[in-house]
């Protein structure tokens, strides 16, 4: 079975980009992969320094053990000043070769503005230098203040659809790439 | 007079991306620039939520006013993962154009290995989506372990010159740009 | 008096990305600037093949020269695969620091999707090696073949405004950084 | 079997980037891939013009065909200017999703200088941008006047390894992921 850690980079409470993570999430359930989601809201994370030794903070630790145990990741992260989130790009700080080598990866990114690449790019780079594998297929979900309805479902139909081809490529491919099931 | 805030992007308490962020603010007090560095690893900041609301947080207020009174910005970061430190992409979140548009920024990062640009790529599009400008002179400090003496003075001549005509730039340019002496 | 020299990176005959270069150019000129348009449609250039003999295409001298005497560059670019087309690419590889260093420049992007920033991202990066300022502001046309009337003005008032701010500060900027009128 | 189209996008004579293709060729054909090489140096290839009648140049066809039949690309390209070469975006502009998209791509860049991912990071993003997949791999070949014996052999112990690993990763990784033996 697909096990996949998916981790929203906002800290926002009524956050859009955990909504559209969640559009993803639901999708990958559908089809059949384990779906751990790591919420940054909730877990207790210090700024990196760089060093290894963050036993004060045992959330550190968990966050580490699931992406290390997991096939897929699926990260989430707004577009703040054309890039990451901080807070997304911190929590990737924390960890590194050891958790995210050789998994496969699927991006999103969650625009207040019209679309852009700029934090997908950015993170497919990140990635890249971990040595995970970024799925071709990415999703920027732009004005998304407008972009679902209140009991949080997409409204336009073919950004839907692309969710669903999002989610069948990282899961297939995974399976492909990791030689899982 | 060039009025200067300087920003490294590393916690470590014995980070070299700090001493190279000295290198860098002797030469511009040289030239006569007024340098205010804010250091992040005493400086109590929270990971941003995406709002605007941390009077929780007095240092918050404290760096936005300094940026806001600055000239210029002198930017360094340790490259991680092929990219800024989420420590101080989450600073830059903090703040947005009010504070930094139209402000003259020069960019430095340090690596543990051999030079790249990533981190400065990525931090030169992050400044201009905050319509700030950047000095087309970048640094990138390789195998900082061996780059500083013990008394953090440069070891390699022409990376010291390097930082020579970087300072020289960041002070001429910002006065060109800002109208200021 | 502030001189540009101003090249599109397209060679569609009825090209969009010319109309949106001659946007900027109409604005350059009515701001004083004295603007010189090297159309690559009727340049004789070849591929760069990275050596400096190119001698059977007198072209590239006079490219490298109008370069040389500029004091700014105006570039527009179709956004071919997500970055720069191969054509302006080429052009800009056949000069280098000599003809580009310490002048500014002035970013445009034509797309025939949704705006994206990949373009002017790369051609940034691109000026910043050969050590050219790059002014913040930049534009992307995207949905460009409904952005012109048919006589080649462009539809979007907000979008005709930004180019009035760009105009404005390459010409401005300009003046700062070279030290010219 | 795999089969791989390999471009190189130098037009040199003596090109460091053909050699460090060639490593990549060698690799690849003693693990059982079938490659073709593309030689952009006698293929004739006119500027893409946006457009899709290319019928005065035959060799597009034969390119676009070669490609269409592959399961991979090998792309080589010198850095200019932070950058890729324009002979080889050129190349890339005159295909696109039809002949690409679903392939695995592995991504070679060659300095003159000191090391650097800016054509990489270049190249992975477009690649991205036509739907095929970069493996996470990656070789920059630095001061590539000394890094080649004269019979155009690996002089570093250490990147001779790293291209075993990168041609091993692009079969193995485009029978998973392409289903071919």
């Amino acid at each position: 079975m697909v096990k996949v850690v998916a981790i929203g980079g906002s800290l926002r409470s009524d956050s859009y980009t955990h909504q559209a993570l969640q559009q993803a999430v639901d999708r990958l359930n559908a089809l059949g992969a384990e779906v751990e989601v790591l919420d940054l809201r909730t877990l207790n994370l210090p700024f990196c320094d760089g060093g290894d030794n963050y036993s004060d903070y045992p959330d550190v630790a968990r966050m580490q053990k699931a992406v290390t145990e997991a096939d897929a990741l699926l990260l989430a992260s707004p577009e703040y000043h054309g890039s990451v989130s901080g807070v997304i790009k911190n929590a990737l700080d924390l960890m590194g070769f050891e958790e995210m080598a050789g998994k496969v990866a699927g991006l999103i990114s969650v625009l207040g503005g019209q679309s852009n690449s700029n934090a997908l790019n950015d993170l497919r780079l990140i990635m890249r230098w971990v040595n995970a594998w970024v799925i071709p297929e990415q999703i920027a979900v732009a004005q998304a203040w407008q972009a679902f309805s209140p009991d949080g479902k997409l409204l336009d139909e073919k950004l839907s659809e692309r969710f669903d081809r999002f989610a069948q490529s990282l899961v297939e491919n995974t399976r492909k790439i990791r030689g899982v099931n």
